[in-house]
């Protein structure tokens, strides 16, 4: 997007103070690591403290809409205007070191702040609910029936600004002090990734997958990134 | 553990109202997610508002183990005694439905409500520690240089109790409307899991991996459940 800053402004709760990962504010990662991402964990206050949802999630430009159904108590919650942290974790591999203590996970995160809004407006619950689709699946917008009118209004849409950010990355192998180097303890990285399988058709339907689907488990499943809409 | 409840008491923030979905107190399910789940996503208030931080955890009976550096100012809120929300969520597919409003994901979710205590017992240290290993990789307690008094001094162990919870299960296809059941639309469910791959030896160990850590790729990546320690 044209106008969409390369870094955003740090502040005290996006800015990394542990070492040995690396903390960015740069939009690029940001933005790559939430359109890998399927599930956001979303948290919010309700009442009592604290609530953390997974929500699925997709992302158009500079904002990140959710989606749940209008008459969830919980989901009205995160709509009032109250304070919001969105994160999306990718899991990348565990890292295995000479000592316990430098056990560690490589991965990319990304943590939002800021408040939801409602989404009202008849043009951006269609474009949101495209997004949804093709960041569930790249090219199913085309290949189901839209939202009715009335489905619309019983969904509850929630856009959230990409403003206040910042990514977290870990990769590469351990870091183990030098005392324990001669130790004989294997020390590496076990990498792990989403895989999708075969296509499991549904009874009623008994057609092959179509090549969208297909190429999910084709590409060592991979999840198709969310294309700006 | 023989003294652990089968299931717990629900209450109005654990009992779930959305439907398709199966939401239950069962110990054993929720157990289950959570040995399986390898981060979890903690939420508490600091300050501002809620944070939700991707966490490595392990469980020991009816605990929840977290652990970060002691000096983090984030993890000193967690254990200030404020309520605190873990959620684990284990994707396991996509559901293409003939509609976009039957679209879904096939998900085990776990959600923790309680406070966290900084554990400082010595023997609850080194367990908790134990276990968080053998969480990663099963066998990699044995195997890896346990914790020194110093470095225990300089991580942030949390015990959050498993009292307040809930699991959610979504499994199987797309449930569609009936009027929607004879549009060309394939429709099913893609399967997703996390997989490991071939383990990356650190460049200055250069022997093979152990037995415990392939094991892991050959079960087709299935992460090792936690034993009770």
């Amino acid at each position: 997007m044209a106008t969409e800053p390369q870094s955003l402004t740090p502040t005290a709760r996006t800015t990394l103070r542990r070492k040995r990962e690396r903390g960015t504010h740069e939009r690029a990662l940001i933005d790559a690591i939430l359109d890998e991402g399927l599930v956001a964990h979303v948290g919010f206050a309700a009442g009592h403290g604290p609530v953390v949802l997974p929500m699925v999630y997709a992302r158009i430009g500079d904002s990140v809409y959710l989606h749940g159904a209008a008459g969830n108590d919980l989901l009205r919650n995160l709509v009032g205007g109250a304070p919001v942290c969105l994160t999306v974790t990718l899991i990348d591999g565990i890292v295995l070191a000479r000592s316990a203590f430098h056990h560690s996970m490589n991965y990319r995160s990304v943590v939002l702040f800021g408040s939801a809004e409602r989404v009202t407006d008849a043009q951006e619950m269609h474009d949101a609910s495209v997004a949804l689709l093709e960041h569930l699946a790249r090219g199913r917008s085309g290949d189901t029936r839209l939202p009715t009118a009335e489905e619309l209004r019983s969904t509850l849409m929630a856009r959230f600004p990409i403003s206040e950010a910042s990514a977290k990355v870990r990769t590469g192998g351990p870091i183990d002090d030098e005392e324990d180097m001669d130790l004989g303890h294997w020390a590496g990285v076990l990498p792990l990734r989403t895989v999708a399988g075969v296509p499991e058709d549904d009874t009623a339907s008994r057609s092959p997958a179509p090549a969208y689907i297909e190429g999910h488990r084709l590409r060592g499943g991979t999840l198709a990134p969310t294309p700006d809409v």
